[in-house]
């Protein structure tokens, strides 16, 4: 970038934005109306033209998919003798809503991100909100500067400073202990409910839900019970944004 | 690459499949085991170190990563105005098995796969081998020439001349259509069954199973029954792998 737009990025009215992005991820910005766009909440959402609202939900779609395959290609190199199997679990761990939202955190996201304070219940609601932005922020940066430099900017600005990976790798997640935990936290009860249990001659096929205050907030399906248990427990953590 | 690899790759006992790869991706590979790996299935697979067996797993599990984010990008930008919502459901129908298997054999990859016909019963299980080592060439692509030309490929070499995006944005994924059409060609019995009804004082949610010769191959779940049949009859289309 010619240095006389750098000097007009760092005197424009984003240029608290532009330094603490240099800091964080160790480049000058090029758009930076990406990089505004990406911590943009739905709750101030821009209305553009044909009513449209610009958000970072666009950036988050995009990010989502380029952080997929960056740590898809790291996971294939790290493991040369790991099956699909495990490197689609191994890449679900890094990817989790409550891991990136955790990264975010570390990586001072938060207080970055505009919202509507009226409409959005932070902290409460913040799992998500941390962790969209993130993933709109990968986004940004690859529709500012490419695949090649993104990758790069996610192995060793986030991955290896945050991401401890031989770590993760014996962590089970368990999404039951962190629903009872959170239950317990906010005096709610919580139950698992086995609301089908089909039988025929070969097989048992269990339905349960998981219930929080009586409210069904995830239902998992398996011919084994604790694994019909595990699957409504990680739904329950979706909807509630554990 | 230099014009003796050229030479050499042209004249090795790999010739058929490199003629084949160039006339069809309009570049020669670079490593040829990459693409000899992706049309490798899990059937023929072949024992590595450790016990480890090698197919096209893996650089499946790459590809689709690859492939969601260069279609991820391309929609972004041709739909500038569309939300998320609306971006990911466009992705779903470009890159679901159904679609990849049709643009597999318009490529005609099916003539590239090796398979164990023993073990393997092709061609009512095609479906999914064929979308599997669509992805898994993609990956092989990726690890051979990177990013950009992979995204090169993929838009040039198959979106452009294969898929008709403005067509697909009208073409509703009709999957129970798709169910009893191929159940009365297979002379199967297709129903649906209600199997849960919950009500509380707000909402009454249905679960649904799809029946074929009695026997549950999907499940849906949503508060609109319509709504959670359709869930049941897509769940039913990828169990049968249709």
């Amino acid at each position: 970038m010619p240095l006389f737009q750098v000097y007009k990025l760092y005197f424009s009215p984003q240029r608290k934005l532009v330094k603490t992005l240099k800091n964080l991820l160790g480049f000058v910005p090029g758009n930076i109306n990406l990089y505004r766009m990406a911590f943009r909440h739905r709750s101030v959402a821009v209305s553009l033209k044909n009513g449209v609202k610009s958000s970072n939900e666009r950036l988050e779609f995009l990010g989502d998919a380029v952080l997929g395959t960056v740590i898809a290609e790291l996971l294939f190199k790290i493991y040369p003798y790991k099956d699909e199997g495990f490197l689609t679990e191994m890449r679900s761990k890094i990817v989790s809503r409550v891991h990136l939202n955790q990264l975010s955190r570390k990586l001072g996201l938060d207080q970055l991100i505009e919202f509507d304070a009226r409409t959005v219940n932070f902290p409460t609601k913040q799992g998500s909100l941390l962790g969209d932005a993130f993933e709109a922020l990968i986004g940004a940066i690859y529709l500012d500067k490419g695949y090649e430099f993104t990758k790069s900017v996610i192995i060793n600005r986030i991955v290896n400073p945050h991401i401890d990976i031989h770590t993760l790798e014996l962590t089970e997640t368990n999404f039951k202990s962190k629903l009872i935990e959170w239950c317990q936290r906010h005096g709610k009860d919580f139950t698992f409910e086995l609301i089908a249990n089909q039988e025929d001659e070969h097989t048992k096929l269990f339905t349960i839900n998981a219930l929080v205050d009586g409210e069904i907030v995830g239902q998992g399906r398996d011919f084994n019970k604790k694994n019909a248990e595990k699957l409504a427990a990680e739904k329950a953590c979706q909807t509630l944004e554990l």
